[in-house]
């Protein structure tokens, strides 16, 4: 019998030429996730998307699972996925649009444009003093991901040192000048111009930046948040910014999301917010990796090879 | 008899130590510009700092004039400095801090920043779509100084394509891909992504984003203006910033200056404006090469030697 593939991201005419090329033993249908019914869902033997966790319920037919996330939180619930499914995420398609928009981020906190913004709403042509620059600046990347090792490369071109932290030792990669293990991050916050935190949604990141943590910080340091909103309780932000524990922060991720409109976090003059979307499809070229990993998996699942990014159910990450 | 050197700029104790190092069988004083008497600087053989041109008075005593600014106009005046009076200005001292708050206002437009401090404002948690990336991008440098210079070698190393445009023909440097003279500027202009602008204000310079000019440009392109605000009437950019003839704009330098309170400038949205700051003394080591400019010239005044940074008369710029 056809095999069915069931894709939900938008693709364009060339993307689904590419598809139907590799499926061309399979029947294959391109169906909006906001579009989907169950039958389509439970008679899928690929799907290729993220649709709503509790629609999949535990199909048996579904035998290789692409997601368009890196993350993979709703599907990695036990009784979601049938156990003969393989899942697999789209680490890496993000790293570019993340990268970017942090170290966008980081200059935007740096020459302190955002005071800029506000002053220019008021029509005002008003100096707001010192400002600093990457060249020299210790910038501390808090995650060595594939975004973390971007990101790193990135300041370090502009003239930082960076000191990179990670959970497991390993030999230092060229574009960090120093590398730590996070049990030995309390030793390089005080050193640190600018926090950059991209860790990973893990029993060991929640609520990581305590007070004690923002204390060790310089009262110049900058804090830049790409990685998950829970790293940092809203409250303990709030007080270190507040208080001068720090000059300023930015964070695409908050705690909750999306960040309830009475989160006196809004109003905070030397916070900047973006509403998650460093990653999403905002960068065409995103979309284009993520459709590049799930042909290659596609491929894989038709050939029985090996998959990309298989996510392990035990972090909910890749393997 | 003793010369007299007198000082405006804020230098700190180190910086007076290298001073009165150099100047040892001199009258050193260090006097604020805003305290400055007609007696002082009449009696001046040195000025380093901007003081008011009219308290010059063409004063026959000065022998060397060093400005703490790149620019001159008001010092080249005829009849403002003596005809015996060298003058200098400190060009090169904010190549650092004028490239990289333009990378930072060329990275918040292309990452939608602005649009999402404003959404902050209200608390709004809410998607900006699409952005774009460095990578691959054609950024058009005008005017290839050495700030056009610095700014290019950050977006090539930050994957963007180049093109540098400037007056006179010349061996490509490094950190330009493609190099074109001004008067084939209407030929790539088509072509951009980004436009930097960093021209100086010269006769050739004054409107010199016309009408016309904006409509050779994408519909998604940026603009982005550091060098002088005429180089743009208010009302060009406007038009084409409401008309869609561009994507977004930023500037650090409008027409004219300080922009009025009640310039529809201010609440365009696609537009961020700086009140020209990208130079001053905002990055701490702007004000360290000033002074080493000053002091390299002080010596070369002592010691009879040819100066560096002298300012061309006819142009107001550095020779």
């Amino acid at each position: 019998m056809m095999k069915n593939v069931l894709v939900t991201i938008p693709v364009n005419e060339g993307h689904k030429k590419r598809i139907n090329e590799i499926a061309r033993d399979c029947h294959v249908e391109y169906v909006p996730a906001s579009e989907l019914s169950e039958e389509k869902v439970a008679a899928a033997n690929v799907i290729i998307g993220n649709v709503p966790a509790q629609m999949i319920q535990a199909s048996q037919n579904l035998e290789f699972y692409q997601l368009e996330s890196a993350g993979a939180d709703p599907y990695i619930v036990p009784g979601v996925l049938a156990k003969t499914t393989v899942l697999c995420n789209s680490t890496g398609a993000y790293n570019r649009a993340v990268a970017e928009h942090a170290v966008a981020l980081t200059l935007m906190l740096m020459k302190k444009l955002y005071l800029y913004r506000d002053a220019q709403k008021n029509c005002q042509w008003t100096d707001q003093g010192g400002v600093s620059s990457p060249v020299g600046a210790t910038v501390l990347v808090m995650g060595l991901g594939e975004i973390g090792m971007h990101y790193a490369a990135i300041l370090k071109g502009m003239g930082a040192c960076v000191i990179g932290v990670k959970r497991r030792p390993s030999a230092c990669p060229a574009c960090i000048d120093e590398l730590v293990t996070t049990d030995a991050v309390d030793s390089v916050l005080p050193r640190a111009d600018v926090i950059f935190s991209i860790l990973p949604n893990t029993k060991g990141t929640v609520g990581f930046y305590t007070e004690e943590r923002f204390r060790l910080m310089k009262p110049s340091a900058l804090f830049v948040n790409c990685g998950r909103g829970n790293a940092v309780e809203s409250e303990v932000l709030l007080k270190a910014l507040r208080s001068g524990q720090i000059a300023a922060a930015a964070c695409d991720v908050t705690d909750p999301e999306p960040l309830p409109a009475d989160s006196p976090l809004w109003q905070q003059e030397n916070l900047v917010i973006t509403p998650h979307i460093s990653g999403g499809f905002h960068l065409p070229y995103t979309f284009e990796c993520i459709v590049d990993i799930a042909c290659e998996n596609l491929s894989h699942w038709i050939q029985g090879e090996e998959y990309r990014n298989v996510v392990d159910f035990e972090t909910g990450y890749k393997k």
